[in-house]
């Protein structure tokens, strides 16, 4: 099975297939057709069926496809099983949300520190996880195995953080900020999440009175 | 000036050119040419040049754009002029983040009315709103103009949630739990944050090695 060259659009349904999944096997589901697969993901049948053939294909004509064996495959695909450890940096707002209301466990995901500069929040803990000085940033990173930094800080700190975690060696981040990562590390790994982008563009729906 | 055929790509970068003409604005530059808007945006000259023409074109050869005009410009094609009022619905982790977190006057909005159905809750506030009863939504709405909700509650409660309002005439929705909501109201007008979602594309890409 080769994951060369799927489009970043049925990269981003996966997620997805494995919500659903997920609620179909809770029900206690075994099969499920493309076609009602295609009702739940609001898409045809045919659009199901070439996405999962990208990685393979999981299904037989006419039998629909395992409900756990193809949530298992997506799981292998998008590397939910891996374990990743992450840290969070900025326990503001947004990142107490993060790190307090996220099930990072199902994707795979453990956060194993959080950081902030506000010597006023060091030691409280969300979700049982201590607030450090994020002074201590280098020697915890270089103690404890990290692979992605979730940015929940302000975007005038967001050029220093990050140069201090690539420094690091950290390559993967979960941006909230409005700091263009890759435009000054072009090798890192990000997911940006720019919610006044998104309510913006809702207004603009709302003015237009239109879904875009 | 016609707003009709504007692909979603195009919509999708407006917010990023108003903020960065916000940051020229700040840094009292009067004029900024396409090559420079393009590096700003990790994009071509050309391709400004064509996003902007998609709303009449504001630029003349040689001459680059008003960067205060231009800014305003985008503002009306946004509509962050037009002062919405919002609702938030769920003032848990995310809720509160989003109403304490985020600056929406700046987007033209304002949130009027923040709801839950945790009775240890009402009558806290967050940003001086007060936390009401879920069950005093119908008749809030009725006394107060409502033009969008922001929806931060669990699954389970999206679909009575959701119905409540579309039945008060509430169309437009933040929505950040993973309820399908133009699903069941196909002339809703939506923006969905699945933040779960983009955690899991992003475990893809750090498994796969790449951005996507």
């Amino acid at each position: 099975m080769s994951n060369n060259r799927i489009s970043k659009s049925v990269i981003r349904r996966l997620p997805r297939y494995y919500r659903f999944l997920c609620e179909l096997e809770e029900n206690d589901v075994d099969r499920v057709s493309s076609g009602k697969l295609a009702e739940i993901m609001r898409t045809t049948a045919s659009q199901v069926r070439q996405d999962l053939n990208c990685f393979g294909g999981f299904g037989h004509q006419g039998y629909g496809y395992p409900v756990t064996t193809l949530k298992n495959e997506i799981i292998k695909i998008l590397g939910l099983n891996k374990n990743y450890k992450a840290i969070l940096i900025g326990a503001g707002h947004i990142g107490t949300a993060i790190a307090a209301g996220m099930n990072f466990s199902k994707m795979g995901v453990e956060i194993v520190g959080i950081f902030d500069s506000n010597n006023k929040i060091f030691g409280n803990t969300i979700n049982n996880i201590e607030i450090k000085d994020i002074n201590t940033l280098e020697s915890f990173c270089k103690e404890n195995h990290t692979d992605v930094a979730f940015l929940c800080i302000p975007k005038e700190a967001a050029a220093d953080t990050v140069k201090r975690l690539y420094n690091l060696g950290i390559k993967n981040f979960w941006n909230f900020t409005h700091y263009d990562i890759v435009g000054e590390y072009p090798d890192a790994i990000v997911e940006n999440v720019h919610l006044s982008d998104i309510m913006m563009t809702l207004c603009y729906c709302m003015n237009e009175g239109k879904n875009e």
